[in-house]
């Protein structure tokens, strides 16, 4: 067995997002085992599990995940994870991976596959609201497959801000209201936020969006009356209806689950796609574990390694 | 982040049958986390994902095991472990334990715990139906709560045999017929078996039964007259209709969920318990995820370290 340190070393995007966008065209094909992620309650935030087996890749795994919002104030990320790999063979145990860095990398890619082959334009003006690292995440997955004229970004910390801007310096990226954020051709929303921040007047008609940050029962962004608007498209309809963007609107009976339009592996496999060049069309990532196993497997190329003795 | 290896090594029986007692007293007050464990299917087997937060010892994280019955002509065990610990306050994976022999004893606690509660005699012919690790451990865990006069051990290889009885030469230990050594006080069947091997009319009135083997939708070993029978108690209900001895019979009609007497949590706070001498009464172990925990806090005293980098 091996312990993986250090494991976004030399990960290139292009690299994580093709890997990705195959993990989401197996998951369309229904090639995949994922059972959804399983919630546990802590003191001050939760961990998610999350098993998987991607045959494709002769990959299986868990991911363990936590999210604690205060953790910053004790000297720790919000968001780590560890991932373990089974042999396929004989069910051993394999490797533990640092996945910290990588959780932020896949759902950037889970982004990027949207953005890909969901924007209705080639050349966008991206809009980023939230500033933290899966924002960033956002940003660089995407511009591996969009090619991105100006970044319009709005978030409540002017020094995050600052340090955003500083980290993509290559593109035009200017601070902006979040209403004039919301004028764009892809929106990325990115916060922990528990009301709705984006108000459904504010999108144009043909506008893309990321809706990212949902990702657990409470939590949503977006004005319910916006999804009543758009095409949605889920990672995993059990996890989005759980946890995802549209879980709220679903309990309070202002969205069905009904009108779901598909899922991005139906998009990346052709069955399902954007209606028309003026629909809105919607992402809603909650984080698959076959987006981990897929970067599990690049990772496992490149990480520093410690022996370890198992059985 | 340390990585705990040869974590058996030191442990006692008595400790561990304490820890264990103690996480079911735990579940039977409702004081534990513990969603139903989750299967992943491999091409030659399954492992399972079990995540918990048990708060009387201030413990979390997730176990994960495989069940490879083809393992041992591969060279590796059928059952292999890991066990991740979280630090509860926020969420940092603080540990990885190798758990493959902590799971055997973990195991045998429960055995031990169900004996401790629901045998009618403290001094016990203990009947044993397989000869593998298992089987092992639940002798050697239910030794330290009842007095062991004599234990009738069945098993299809002779080899194996032999090497039980040398093990537990303490004990007087002899071969006997399937149909003898269930004419005993406390029967302990260990068997991954798919067909029931232990018939109704084997087994005599006040008998307890440890139901081990059955761990997985399809397995079963006791027929199910038996368990109509009997006072069944399970460790987990869900995970018992799921995966334990009454799957079978509750999934074929031939057994009710709502005839289950009870959880041995239950028993171990006194809520419930044996109905009478007479009572034949069954424990349906699935194996609970806080029974890993409660021996990974007592693993982590003992194992040997290795230092691992995180985040």
């Amino acid at each position: 067995m091996q312990y993986y340190t250090d494991t976004d070393m030399g990960l290139d995007f292009r690299q994580v997002n093709l890997a990705v966008e195959s993990a989401f065209a197996d998951h369309g094909r229904g090639l995949v085992q994922m059972p959804p992620k399983v919630y546990v309650t802590l003191p001050y935030g939760d961990f998610r599990t999350m098993p998987a087996y991607l045959p494709s890749l002769a990959i299986a795994g868990v991911k363990i995940v936590n999210v604690h919002p205060d953790n910053p104030a004790k000297g720790y990320p919000t968001v780590m994870a560890l991932t373990v790999i089974l042999d396929i063979e004989t069910g051993r145990p394999t490797a533990v991976i640092n996945a910290t860095r990588l959780t932020d990398m896949r759902t950037g890619a889970a982004g990027a596959v949207a953005g890909k082959y969901l924007s209705a334009r080639k050349e966008i003006v991206l809009g980023v609201i939230g500033t933290g690292r899966q924002a960033q995440a956002q940003v660089s997955a995407i511009s591996r497959e969009l090619s991105i004229r100006q970044i319009k970004i709005w978030g409540r910390k002017p020094e995050h801000i600052r340090r955003f801007a500083d980290r993509f310096m290559d593109f035009p990226c200017r601070e902006s209201s979040i209403e004039d954020t919301c004028d764009c051709d892809v929106l990325v929303t990115t916060t922990p936020s528990r009301t709705p921040i984006i108000r459904s007047e504010w999108i144009h008609e043909g506008t893309h969006i990321n809706a990212i940050g949902a990702d657990a029962p409470g939590k949503e962004e977006l004005d319910p009356a916006l999804l009543r608007r758009a095409q949605v498209f889920v990672d995993d309809p059990v996890q989005a209806i759980h946890s995802g963007e549209v879980n709220v609107p679903i309990s309070q009976g202002m969205y069905r689950a009904a009108d779901i339009a598909g899922t991005l592996g139906e998009v990346v496999i052709g069955t399902k796609k954007r209606a028309g060049p003026d629909t809105i069309t919607i992402f809603d990532s909650t984080g698959l574990a076959i987006q981990d196993l897929a970067i599990a497997k690049i990772a496992m190329q490149h990480g520093k390694i410690i022996d370890l003795p198992f059985p």
